[in-house]
């Protein structure tokens, strides 16, 4: 069975150098939504909180409720995709600090708050140019949030991987102007690759998530975050092959020259895209050994061709999919996708390891 | 929270269309592996055997195991990926039918199966061209299964869902010249779109996956399989964008006139693939909104243009992204990839109803 390794060590590290890299007086929040982006939300969300993380990002209620089950009564658990008046009670029982996305939601958690009698706290979302979630800033106003405990302002970058993108300074000054009506309040802009952009950006909160678990946020440069997740996959069946036969479903490769290949068993079902068919490698002992033919729900037929003879593998060893010889980022490439959709998509079928 | 309903009546349906069109004397397997095609093996194998289905094929011994544990002792339960002597054991006290995939792996389970005293249960897989698992036809031999109680000879279709593939008929005839030599044995050689092929490839067992699930065998033709699979999302949020605006991260779509959009709780986590980015559509009330913009880890952003005012949807409102007016074919046709790897991906974290 495939084996995914995930570096709880690595994923601390990567805290570290974030906190580092903002300084005492930013807060470094850690996005853990989608089962911390495929990795498995209990052990990473517990490995941030002993590196010191004390609030964390879910997308859904069912996912901020999970998080506060792992990790009791003390963190703050916000949640992104907004306030539900209908579900008003479940944010109130479970301390879930909504993200407040426009002013519908706004108005309805205010009723919700008067209503206990206090200031429940909340983040608000100030959309500066996503047209996803978040505040229209024609919509603000100086006491708009009146009778709430907004715990930040926040806004989010749409291209902050893209070092040169006027759309970076662009937001931060719309963003700036809008908060700068709401002087008590804290502030946060930045995802994890706006860390790197500008010191300026970070104001009192940053939201990191990919950077935490080893994507590179800075993709015009060297990675500068720890490698955090393994993934290797094992040969199922080992055989030679002929100059012209075909491998796998509508024969879409064509051997060139008499060759070898490996059977291994890792396949689309398990998140190995079929994109990649024909494009990536898996690699063994550090060679890299192409994809042949369309990659199936269980099962990928790699070429041994570049593999010397004296170091054949043979059944039962294993074959690395994301490791050193590649990275998560890597493959997203050859499946013509991005390094957080390799990672939301890894499968349960692996055995998975935490060190 | 999106919602996924799977329709077990469709299924039962769909197994008994299938064992309509081969006839009594042919057996109907159900192929249940990678979690019952994403499905949800516990439900779904429940169902096939309500059906009538006796034999179950799945990928991995992890699998295999927890479908003896489901279906308790009678169904035969064969495992695909291969018999591996190092878990001899666990085959064995789980009664699993391993398809022994090479010479190799025939020879191990020989010596278990005399080790044990009797004549042990399997399925022989040969390759008439895939490259992928199967024993060589050059390695075969009329003792080779001396010792072992064959319970089928099997192999496997390239290209079966291109109806006018000289692949067919080419893998048919080598298959019967390789089986002729064993003729007490039974034989399988179809998979789903097999079965529609022609009768003469039906032989003893056939061996359907995907249409069980109602993805079409036939794409040449409509789909002649009762629908399996719906998938709505929930609106979180509606608000008006100007012409100009851009739409999500990277800004890769501009509006080209004032309209407004729908922000839809599903995302590439999900299983959306973010390949669906700016091409594909969902729809409300039958009208079809086309996809805004990358489609983000958790949610998705579409376009309203297309809706009356009258009709206009509310925060709260479902969309459908796999039913009656795009299926999973559909919806793999604008994601680049096949509705097997669509239904694969679905996520666990939506709320699941079986019916």
């Amino acid at each position: 069975m495939a084996q995914l390794s995930i570096h709880l060590s690595a994923i601390k590290a990567n805290y570290d150098l974030l906190k580092a890299r903002v300084g005492n007086a930013c807060d470094v929040a850690g996005v853990v939504k989608a089962n911390a982006y495929g990795l498995g939300v209990s052990r990473v969300a517990g490995a941030l909180r002993d590196a010191g993380c004390t609030t964390f990002f879910a997308a859904t209620l069912p996912e901020s409720i999970e998080l506060r089950m792992l990790l009791g009564a003390s963190p703050t658990i916000a949640m992104l995709n907004g306030f539900a008046p209908q579900d008003a009670e479940l944010y109130h029982e479970n301390t879930i600090t909504p993200v407040l996305n426009d002013i519908e939601q706004v108005n309805a958690y205010q009723r919700f708050s008067s209503a206990q009698n206090t200031h429940m706290p909340a983040i608000a979302h100030i959309d500066t140019g996503m047209n996803r979630l978040g505040i229209h800033p024609g919509d603000m106003s100086a006491d708009m949030f009146d009778g709430l405990n907004i715990r930040a302002l926040m806004s989010h970058f749409i291209s902050s991987e893209e070092k040169e993108s006027p759309l970076n300074p662009k937001q931060n000054k719309a963003f700036q102007t809008i908060v700068s009506a709401f002087p008590a309040m804290p502030k946060s802009l930045c995802n994890s690759a706006g860390i790197f952009l500008s010191d300026d950006y970070h104001y009192d909160m940053v939201r990191p998530g990919m950077a935490l678990y080893g994507l590179n946020p800075t993709p015009y440069a060297a990675n500068p975050m720890h490698d955090v997740v393994t993934l290797d996959a094992k040969i199922l069946q080992i055989h030679s092959v002929r100059k012209n036969e075909t491998a796998g479903y509508n024969a879409t490769y064509r051997f060139e020259k008499d060759s070898a290949v490996a059977i291994v068993d890792i396949g689309y079902a398990d998140g190995l895209f079929r994109k990649t068919s024909n494009t990536a490698n898996l690699s063994y002992n550090g060679i890299a050994c192409p994809i042949r033919g369309n990659v199936s729900m269980d099962l990928t037929i790699i070429d041994l061709a570049n593999i010397p003879e004296s170091q054949m593998p043979k059944t039962g060893d294993m074959v690395e999919v994301i490791g050193p010889n590649q990275s998560a980022d890597d493959l997203a490439r050859d499946a013509q996708t991005i390094g957080y959709e390799i990672l939301t998509s890894l499968s349960r079928r692996f055995e998975r390891n935490y060190t």
